[in-house]
């Protein structure tokens, strides 16, 4: 009988540890619905005791998310598991994570604590968890580094604890493949009642084997794979949601197993959480990347027309890029767009959020004469304005730029409900609007990244912009897209602002 | 004793056919040296039958490069292998690739030939190649997908016919590592004097394994790998040189092999790739993302400040990211910028581009307060204006743009020596700009991809803007940089549009 592998995305978790990935409330709740149609078995939708503000996103998730399971995460301790367990209250299907580190470098430097007290934490933290739901999974961190037989002690005594799944991270991106599925067998083999769990991994791709490392781990005997979409995650990131779902499926010779994903919503959900996070995919990224499909030589080219196989083994159609991408025009009404958003995958719940998603879909049709799939990705993924409190607003702006003078930008703001005229020069026109908000902010943060992509081909194309800016350890992104690429580095340096100063916004898990 | 494991690189060759990531001449030159400074054993410069272009650069490089052996790669037939030899001929060691399709499927979709033949062709490629050099390699194209006893007797053949270097490519990346290293097993066995040749592999990342599949051969017997800087290459791209290079460095308990890699050289070769081709690097890529060595997250920080190795396998300084990355300012003098190239390993060759690079430096620093070592490489991998002839040269640029009118641009642009006023409104203001130098040049080019990324933190930081434009299937990037984002794209469109226009530039390889 074919097995099932199981999904566990750790993207709104392990994810956002990227740094200035950090995500709303609304943001999260948005992919953790993509990630429900997607088919994902288990989100992790967060790390309860972090913040209250990610906790509060767990609860909202929980409450939304009726296919998936919803997870957070939290350390062996009370505090930890009581924030998850509250988390996961209103959840269909809650599960609280739950971990400990086990390699001796991590218990000694890091823990400060004997073996003996590890197992003891680990047991504590699974039988407190189950007071809040039956599905309880332990993971020991650093696994890879860890001491098999350690391990197995450990592992018996949460599985006696009441422990369902156990998970085997690769903290540190250290395994290589044959090792990994020799570790999963031995430990599968030493621990006793290993049957009665699922087995995960969870790898990370420092050095560039986190997608071959968790199918090796399958091999072994795990059939949960704990991945994000787009290889998301700190440093090097984790192991791609995509990558390891297509390998399964395209290689059903080796592995023989079926997974709940969707495929076709593979691509959406990619450009989702690059558009939310402000991660852009590289375009020879595996999958996902704009030129994955792309055939250039003269030689595949010729193969590919005389026998489609000879050079594919999968088709990008499968994976949710759509073959004919120009959708949509000026003409277009509301029933045709919102019957687009709906293939697309991408519909919003309420009417109001839909209007103003059509509303500024009529403005670009204004000024751009075809309206492709990723024209409206982008237009649902940028942030909705009824959707976020905003202290500044842009009303209007104008710049001249001209060869020996330095760039001028004056803008009108909207600070509050007051409109305000700023104005500044600077070292280009980009520099000189946002010195120009600055006058107005005076917000002190430091500008640690700016990027555009046009968001398709065309001169008339939006250009999408993703700012980043820091202060005193607190790291936002904005976005903003725009025709107008001044006018769309203004909205992302604004929304980026709004989020840098909302009280309300948790900071980003430091615990 | 610890054998040693070949780094064949085919960044110039493979890397070259993603789409748009033609280079000119001069800038595959640049990328030789830098790949030479690397330690790369061997470079694969191109495919000389592919059109005369290619050959050309290929005969440069062989001039230049000394310690790498330069190698054309070449179809198993006349033509081809006397274009390679012919291209070699200046290297001080030179190497000829010849390859042809070995799975059923490419025989008979493809090649339209039976077995016998395909054997035959392959002697007789690799016999006239000898005319040439003693130095080839023969590969079997689709090898992951052929059947293994053809192989075994393919190569035998070719062993006898005098190839010294076997490769095994995953045409498709459809391999699994640990069917890889048994796949290499079984070859390595079943061929007579396996033992006298090197085996290599060469993995695409088709579904995120390429550099596991490279390790996997490895363990298998393979001795050289097939890969690129930053993994670029056609769809997913090639293994990664970096990962593969960074993983059997921490991992030498696994692997016990030496590579001739000067990984300090690994962050220069990758941003000078990424500038030339225009291919950005996603941040969450594996050893030079901008955030492979960034741990975010609280607990990892304390990790790390409390004992280093407990979250880093490897150090940010040992790949060649530096510690201190301000450098020079609006002060330093010429030695100083001269020997901050040649401590960045980026030094031209002559005064004159040396002169221009300073240049190009000083009016950089009258813009911006300091100037990081990322600006210089910006100043050095932007095409230098004395290598190339151009036809369209920028003098000088106006861009209004304002809430509510449409943006218009004014230029005056050289074309061929008089200077014309180019004027246009547009939906933006670099859309304004195209569509002024296109009243001009009347290109009629698709706009297929526009890019910005600042090139340092900070708002009067450099945009290095990438322009791809297609015409009649030619494809050419361009890029620009300088502190005014509108500038920067008018440069980048100029740059694409002179390759465009450039007849004695060679095609893409089309065979």
């Amino acid at each position: 009988m074919t097995d099932k592998l199981y999904i566990f995305d750790t993207t709104l978790r392990d994810g956002e540890q990227s740094p200035g990935a950090a995500m709303s409330r609304d943001e999260k709740i948005r992919i953790a619905k993509q990630l429900e149609k997607l088919g994902v078995d288990i989100i992790e939708a967060g790390f309860a005791a972090a913040s209250p503000g990610d906790a509060e996103s767990i609860r909202a998730i929980a409450e939304v998310v009726k296919d998936s399971t919803v997870c957070s995460l939290a350390r062996a301790n009370e505090r930890d598991i009581r924030a998850a367990g509250e988390a996961i209250r209103p959840a269909a299907r809650g599960r609280i994570h739950t971990f400990i580190a086990t390699s001796p470098i991590h218990m000694e430097k890091k823990l400060r604590m004997q073996p003996d007290q590890v197992v003891e934490a680990a047991v504590a933290a699974v039988k407190l968890a189950l007071e809040y739901t039956d599905d309880v999974e332990f993971s020991a961190e650093d696994a890879l580094r860890s001491e098999p037989e350690f391990l197995c002690r450990i592992f018996d005594a949460v599985i006696q604890a009441g422990a369902r799944t156990l998970n085997v991270p690769d903290t540190v991106g250290y395994a290589v493949p044959h090792l990994t599925t020799a570790f999963f067998k031995r430990l599968i083999e030493g621990t006793p009642n290993s049957d009665k769990v699922i087995w995960s991994a969870h790898c990370h791709n420092d050095l560039g084997m986190a997608v071959a490392n968790s199918l090796a781990a399958v091999l072994g005997g795990a059939r949960q794979v704990e991945c994000t979409i787009n290889g998301l995650g700190e440093r090097a990131g984790n192991a791609a949601l995509e990558e390891i779902v297509m390998a399964v499926r395209t290689r059903r010779d080796i592995f023989d197993l079926e997974t709940g994903i969707d495929t076709l919503q593979i691509v959406p959900s990619s450009k989702l959480v690059s558009s939310i996070t402000g991660y852009p995919v590289q375009p020879n990224k595996a999958i996902v990347g704009a030129n994955a499909f792309a055939h250039e030589s003269g030689i595949h080219q010729d193969g590919v027309l005389k026998h489609r196989e000879t050079y594919e083994i999968m088709s990008a159609e499968s994976v949710g890029w759509a073959q004919n991408k120009l959708t949509l025009g000026k003409l277009s009404g509301r029933n045709a767009f919102r019957s687009r958003l709906q293939e697309l995958g991408i519909l919003p719940d309420s009417e109001e959020a839909l209007n103003n998603a059509f509303a500024r879909f009529k403005a670009l049709a204004d000024k751009k004469r075809e309206i492709f799939d990723e024209d409206i990705f982008a237009l649902i993924g940028v942030v909705d304005p009824a959707e976020a409190l905003e202290r500044y607003k842009l009303v209007s702006l104008k710049v001249v730029s001209e060869t020996g003078e330095a760039p001028a930008a004056s803008l009108v703001l909207n600070d509050d409900g007051a409109e305000k005229l700023v104005q500044s020069h600077g070292s280009g026109p980009v520099d000189a609007t946002f010195k120009a908000i600055e006058t107005l902010a005076a917000s002190g943060a430091d500008l640690q990244l700016y990027s555009v992509n046009a968001i398709t081909s065309g001169t008339d194309s939006q250009g999408e912009v993703t700012v980043r800016l820091a202060r005193n350890g607190k790291v936002v992104n904005g976005q903003g897209a725009d025709t107008d690429i001044i006018v769309a580095s203004a909205k992302a340096y604004l929304s980026a602002l709004n989020r840098l100063v909302d009280e309300r916004e948790r900071a980003h898990p430091q615990v």
